[in-house]
């Protein structure tokens, strides 16, 4: 590969654009996935990929590459477009989450690539397996989640070990990518392990395979026997959160509507909150409470446990005074 | 409301899609969104998302609620439903990520609905602002990321917090949505404090004002920075982990093939790594490596402090044989 950026734009310049199919079905696909896919002089991307939109590349010339080959797709992208093409690098999903963006920047970057070269580049980003699949499902993305890869061919285990770890603690919603292939069989068994940690065993567990094509499956488990369950490389694995449920087979998370308003009597807000505001136990009511807590003999040690936050942050939080109109207000509609 | 749940379904059976929009421009909207759109009799959203929709929704009932009322829209939704309407309930982004999808199965299992109603419920995924935003600064997304939604009105602090000191510390990029607005400033500021006692200050950090929208604005800054910038209630901050780079303007995630590819020589493996295989830091190799560091005197609290992983999951590791022909090829290759 050599840089041409210096040499001023060609008339028939290239281009690179980084698609997200979605989910697999044409029905989920943007407007602009489709158009940059008929746009394209050639199409590049995993074999498993390019059969999802056989309906879409008729006459294109076509790189298929293997799981593997993510860097080579990126440098075929780059060969084609430096010879004038328009070419479509396909991802399943977004292809900025785990897809093809990162490697296709490193490998442009490592060519001396940048963005005022002729050849120009576009994202064009689209539902990930985490949404797809959670539309399956219910809607157990309402609140705060992670996705964490478990696939160790590029990452430590260690790295992947303390995320699970970590977030398992902090009770986000959690999809696991990659959770499992022919050779990769342990992972989740150990990703079991550390989330039975933190984790009532009855936590709600999706495992969706396929998601909107032809062999969809969902699986709803709970967390204390997602290992057993059929888990393949097309799976994505959805962890609940200590307040996801399932009723009806769906898997809800709620939002947190019933901190605020009584969700059997008529949705008004119950005493001491108010609609639009944050919660008493929001950052300036919290704060509040902190300072008189702490004015009232409890040590930041105490508070720090109470509140399971590192007593540094506990001890640089009560240092400056809560004294804007806000708190003032806060305190007021928590009396 | 009352639940019909045994009646059988009328011929004009009413129904609810729940659908992402995307970023609010059409060319990023899936097709089922819009066929969603188009053959509903009502459409139900926040007035700034049904803005964004205008030119699909034309001689349609349109009903408008304004940010808190999610309730109500929910509500609405099922009572058109109920009289026998179409009704395409909006989000932006995905429905499921903090969107309607949650709130609107809450307000239907309240009301007695279940999935054998002859009111239907579909969601329509769609690409979240974390995909959006992600794609218009470069490819911060290719490892681990987690979203956290930074408003108390309905989560009370110390929940946010620990979750936000808890990816702060394992590594994770971080989309922080509803950062700020009016009347909460504050949040965006502790946020930055929990995050800096864990990552360098010159950690990269992208700040997207709506994404593929008319009035888009994005800005680059760093972590110690962060707070300082423009943020607004349409705004998503964007924080890399201590891998993420920014170069030319673009802010990249590797995946980590600098891992196991000598990236600047013809991509080639290095040295005790192999294509298509864990690496020898993987799970496998590492658990080889830890019962070879054990047998060699190691401890297990200075195993758990080196690996920065619990003492206890650590011993119940080593508990475990490794003896699996997996293992053996992975002390095989890593030799």
């Amino acid at each position: 590969m050599t840089s041409d950026s210096t040499t001023p734009a060609a008339p028939t310049a290239g281009r690179i654009a980084l698609v997200g199919i979605g989910p697999g079905s044409v029905q989920h696909m943007t407007q602009r996935a489709r158009d940059a896919i008929a746009e394209a002089d050639v199409v590049i991307g995993y074999v498993t990929y390019i059969k999802l939109v056989a309906d879409l590349i008729e006459g294109k010339e076509i790189v298929r590459k293997s799981m593997t080959e993510e860097l080579d797709r990126a440098v075929s992208a780059l060969q084609a477009a430096r010879q004038g093409k328009k070419v479509a690098l396909i991802s399943s999903g977004d292809a900025g989450v785990y897809g093809m963006a990162g490697p296709t920047f490193e490998v442009l970057f490592q060519a001396g690539w940048t963005p005022d070269d002729p050849v120009q580049v576009e994202i064009v980003p689209g539902a990930s397996a985490l949404n797809s699949c959670a539309a399956r499902v219910g809607a157990p993305l309402t609140h705060d989640f992670c996705a964490i890869s478990l696939s160790d061919l590029l990452t430590p285990w260690p790295t992947i070990a303390r995320r699970l770890d970590a977030v398992a603690m902090a009770d986000f919603v959690v999809a696991l990518y990659n959770p499992k292939s022919g050779r990769r069989t342990r992972q989740i068994v150990e990703a079991q392990r550390l989330f039975l940690r933190h984790r009532r065993p009855d936590t709600p567990v999706a495992i969706v395979k396929s998601a909107y094509r032809r062999r969809e499956h969902i699986v709803h488990t709970t967390l204390d026997r997602m290992a057993d369950a059929d888990i393949g490389m097309l799976s994505t694995v959805l962890i609940g959160n200590s307040h996801t449920f399932v009723r009806h087979g769906l898997m809800v998370t709620p939002r947190g509507y019933g901190n605020k308003y009584d969700m059997a009597d008529g949705g008004g807000a119950i005493e001491g909150e108010r609609p639009g505001r944050s919660l008493s136990t929001g950052l300036l009511g919290w704060l509040q409470n902190l300072h008189l807590e702490h004015a009232a003999g409890v040590d930041v040690h105490t508070l720090a446990t109470r509140y399971g936050l590192p007593v540094d942050y506990i001890a640089a939080t009560l240092q400056e005074p809560c004294t804007d109109t806000e708190c003032q207000t806060s305190e007021e509609t928590s009396a």
